[in-house]
């Protein structure tokens, strides 16, 4: 069960709007790797944790401070669109400052949200959860957070060097902090799985049911030999369990398949079609 | 730029039909961590490489194997639809056998396909680009395709045991096999590019800029101190630059925000209306 | 900011596992007026209100309190899907109750969530914030609120009656009783603002700028006059500012059109060919 | 069945291009309260109607009245395009006004619908019937009726003020007109409903069987007591059987969850990780 | 502008009622080549026609009959679903028939719709504007035109062996019958476009811009040669204009690409990084 | 199976960067007709085709192609980018041309994918396997592929004209070329097939089963006769087997439906409400 107050967890107020501005921090609010995403993506991890304890403690307090995240940016985006002009682009067209303003805004934060923020990416794609996933395996779960938590500070550091606003740039360096940490407590969490299982995931599955001749072997099916020259190539695998091997040109291990013909209640082309390889008279 | 050979990578071939199973196995050719997912993946990565050079070939590489992972699968749930039943499910339902065949499949899998793979999931959903991504920073998306391989390998586990098939369960050792390769090499990957960079993305972005007070903190915003028992609540960063610290008892950094009217032209409630905190009269 | 516990605002446990019926409430977790979406477009919309009080606070209360229902279903859902069974059609053909839970299951909470709940639907489709709207207009928003509760009321007897077990019918006793209040409070905000401000939304746009000569009149287009004896046809309008009338025979108020031909570098079908209406002789 | 006549139901002639234009008036005929989801929400719900009479008939007036409108808006987005430029943008960086439009256009509106209206919103999306419900009980789905038509005319009213064109305003008072009268036939219908049933939704629901001692309780889960406030926190309810109860400080009603371990076969976090909530010795 | 009668064009009554066929049916109602689908597509498509004259004519014809077919879908899907039954699975499983209903239907048509038909496909993707298009090129139009009839009729033949019910039956045959009318007609526009153009679409782009020596070239990118048999790989091409060709091993007509570093503001993998192609020293 | 090589099939270099192109480029990369469709259609085609031969040798040689051409088009897209400007717009808006840049950029191109491409379209919508079909019946998935290949060269020849940059052009005039080819191969395909079967689609579907008195018959459901002066409208139909028929005033085949009314459990409107059609006397 949740509580909210109505204090922010952090400050979220620009010094000035900038309704073009507020367009491109919708990547970090409603994107495919913005707050929505990890809110959900925690929560969900979170309640589906088969067993008390650390680990859920942990994705239910990272996911209940990324909704403070979400209700920031939301916060910001609003006061980005303050006042945000509205007029007919030929008028505007006599200012350029005004025409660039009208230009490069999302349209939808006039028409649709009403100067508000929406739960959408910087082109308005609409959030879907599409972008989480919830696996019940916390080490491959683990892996995706620390993903997530890359992408978004990758993200927000790029949004801090397309404004020059104090107060936007105080909200991201925030903003930055919090994924370095997110990183970091999620690089642990993996370390940790890891030392208690293995580093391949899912741990469990016997290893003997697997084609363990191709387990550590690179397939070059790419011309040059560059990748040859990478940890992956030789050495022991990372997991301790077998040699990287090299296969500079990998054959196939299996034929050619051929499909038989679909039953007739099907109306696939017909298996006599399929069968004549010679150009009709008519056609050739 | 591509060739095709006409043989598998390795064998796709059950010992016989299986039309519910055909569905299941749609996950792992169409779903967020399908083949079709991790080929679209790595191959744009690499075609975004600045600079050529082992991992451009890496990405490339993994890339093209994993489009004949897609024609294995593929080939595999086509001759799991071999001479699928179609019929009216009351003359079914006499026959039990019958009858979860019809029920449990996919019905675009005879109206749609013709007894064809899809690119699609167990469930229907059509593939979508929202499932993978391509940032221009390799750490970022090595972690990426580490977690594609882990939750992959994850799903083939599972589907493993829900059929009984040889044919199935010697392509699907197969698969596996791959995936704990394609695991071991993003490692290898992540630690190469984590020793010549910083294990926080993006590791060019200046530290100062950020708000470091923060950096290394974890909030307990969820009851409890289960938490506070990790690796990542206490002791040195896992970067090394910091020493983690646990909040407690969280509080909020900023006031509670209040947001400007908008101006008439966006037809929002009105402010007066907005500021009437007291019951009407009539409604009282 | 929020804060969790760990507690749930009410119980959330079966008294056995149905992993059938898992799949169908998912539709009131994850579908177009399930939990995250009531949640979703409260707390926006909340966000997005231009001026504090009692209105912000009351979308900040609700939209909080439905995050606690989506931490219910979902442990609710995974309870459900405890032990589930997992096999190879065949042999479950044998044992029909076994059987009719395999084809009845989502396969994806098998494969995909290993066992949890899922942001998605009944059918599979993944939540989409397509189902929700904050647009600073708080009379639009509410009746959108409204509408949200009415559907997932109704939903939620629906479901009500799929099942015996006296767990889940606990929980959904609860979430009804939540959902008559929630349609009781939006109810009685949308009237007092209707009171405020007039029934028409948005409310404050010129009257004078509507063609005012259809702003009352119901366009008989479909055959019959069956509409014609609603108390849309005739007598006073809702808002009071107009007298319905009954149109039996519509007329159309303006010309065919005709659209100008495309420029050349289009590349449209050319004008030429556009206008020539007879057959070709060739053809003929 | 439907016929079609070629005269438009209103003017849709604009009196100059405005390709920037015609990309923001697309919200309103494939957006998510665009002419496209009425028309078909009210023509599915038509359909489904399980019973003749005047709803049914209502229904189908206005659904088929909306494709009329569709039409309009069509005929009006082509007219918008009409002669739109097209070049490089190096070039008309040198003309302020011939820049604005290019940089403003919708670039599909040259590339893929050849100067025509699309299906699709003022940002791309296209249209999907996520928009749209039809569920069997019309109360609740007059209810999204008149949020879709509320919604709606809140839009056309926010477009109006975003050109000067007359003709443009001339059409969109039309659509303000026509929209004034559904909001109001739609509220006719709604208390006619509501008087013959109950508003709550769905009434036939056996009232003993939900947890009654919540049913009109608003939980105050976000700090502060404004929204005690409201009507909606004390008095009578609005549905006439209950009396509104106001919770300062919620309570949760059920324990904390634990959820069992998943079998061994789902490959998820081994219960014994699960269980170890020390740090290894190895990363302490 | 349009009418609707509330006759239906052709019979839409089943014998008795089928929820599971319900559930398929919905395929050639609200999937990617339903009737939905094909309504819109000629609608938008004759709305767009830049022109007058039989083409618009012809769309808007169609497009108006298409309007009908979804009628009687719906109206037929209705009534599959007169009575569904609504139950615990446990209790279904004692009975077969029961049960494979129970288990095969779309649980949205109890849960969302209410035994009403809904614009989704037969596994519950909701219907998108993905699916059509219309681009101001009659030619090209008519061919996705002829595509979707060609697609929506075997549809429709593997859906009449899936029943056998007479009612139902006799609608499919009608709607067979209408197909095979839309692929003549459209076949008959087609030819007569071809007739005044030229085969290739857009007719109109200069000949001489293109790279004309790969015009007529069937590069062989697929081992084997059985391609090399087919009517496209000698003797003139179609369009009269050329002679088509067979390349059996074709090469790159460009260099390896190389690309620049990213600026350093985009936080890509640094350069420095990208072009150490060792393995660092503590990682051999 | 499949190889790679490093080199592109043809040059893909412009020369200087375009962001605002690189925008408008992505439609024929990541679009609905872009070149992931053509790929994964042909490749999804080929490996579904029950039966070796021609037909599936072609399918698999252009899929194979077409991953060339995705490869082309990202290594364009990416070069277009290179160095693309990041600023704050305020300033951008001292200089027209930088301006012009910034606000026709796809934003995404720097917050997501760090200057690389993306499977996306020109306003940003991920692509999405709703765009392509793989039937079982290559008449029908050939006439797919033609429209594909219409479709594609009709928006690369737009794309032509709105770019100067020699580089960009000759990219362009190489893809036009193989438009042309890919066109001239499937009619060529479709040829042969409907000189083996019937140009009705599926050809094996029995004759008599379908309601032939419409088989051949043009409604005219939209006033006016200019439909009856096409080819379509009399004369042997193109099939050979029936002659087109112009129905002036199209009559219903059916009685208005009427739908039996839900049980109980469903919740619906309740009948005896559905029945009344008088107003409410405290309404009227």
């Amino acid at each position: 069960m949740f509580y909210h107050i109505k204090e922010l967890q952090y400050h979220a107020k620009p010094e000035r709007p900038d309704p073009v501005y507020a367009k491109k921090l919708q990547e970090v609010l409603g994107g495919q790797f913005g707050e929505i995403s990890v809110a959900m993506q925690y929560l969900f991890q979170g309640w589906n944790t088969r067993g008390d304890g650390k680990y859920r403690d942990l994705l239910m307090d990272t996911g209940t401070e990324e909704l403070a995240h979400i209700e920031m940016l939301s916060t910001m985006i609003a006061r980005l669109l303050d006042g945000a002009p509205v007029g007919a682009q030929e008028e505007a067209a006599k200012d350029p400052v005004l025409e660039a303003i009208l230009g490069g805004m999302n349209p939808q934060h006039v028409i649709v949200s009403g100067l508000g923020a929406m739960p959408a990416d910087s082109v308005g794609n609409r959030w879907t959860a599409d972008y989480i996933i919830a696996s019940g395996n916390l080490l491959a779960d683990f892996r995706a957070n620390l993903t997530a938590e890359s992408q978004g500070r990758l993200q927000v550091a790029r949004l801090y060097n397309e404004t020059t606003d104090p107060g936007v740039r105080d909200m991201l360096a925030w903003l930055l902090a919090r994924d370095t940490m997110h990183q970091n407590q999620w690089i642990a969490a993996i370390r940790e799985l890891e030392s208690k299982e293995n580093i391949v995931v899912p741990s469990t599955f016997p290893k003997h049911l697997e084609k363990q001749e191709v387990s550590y072997v690179l397939f070059n099916f790419s011309d040059g030999d560059q990748s040859a020259k990478g940890r992956w190539a030789s050495g022991p695998s990372m997991d301790g369990q077998g040699t990287f091997q090299y296969v500079k040109n990998p054959q196939p291990f299996a034929k050619k398949p051929k499909l038989k013909p679909a039953p007739p209640y099907i109306y696939n082309t017909p298996p006599s079609v399929m069968r004549q390889d010679q150009i009709p008279p008519s056609l050739s």
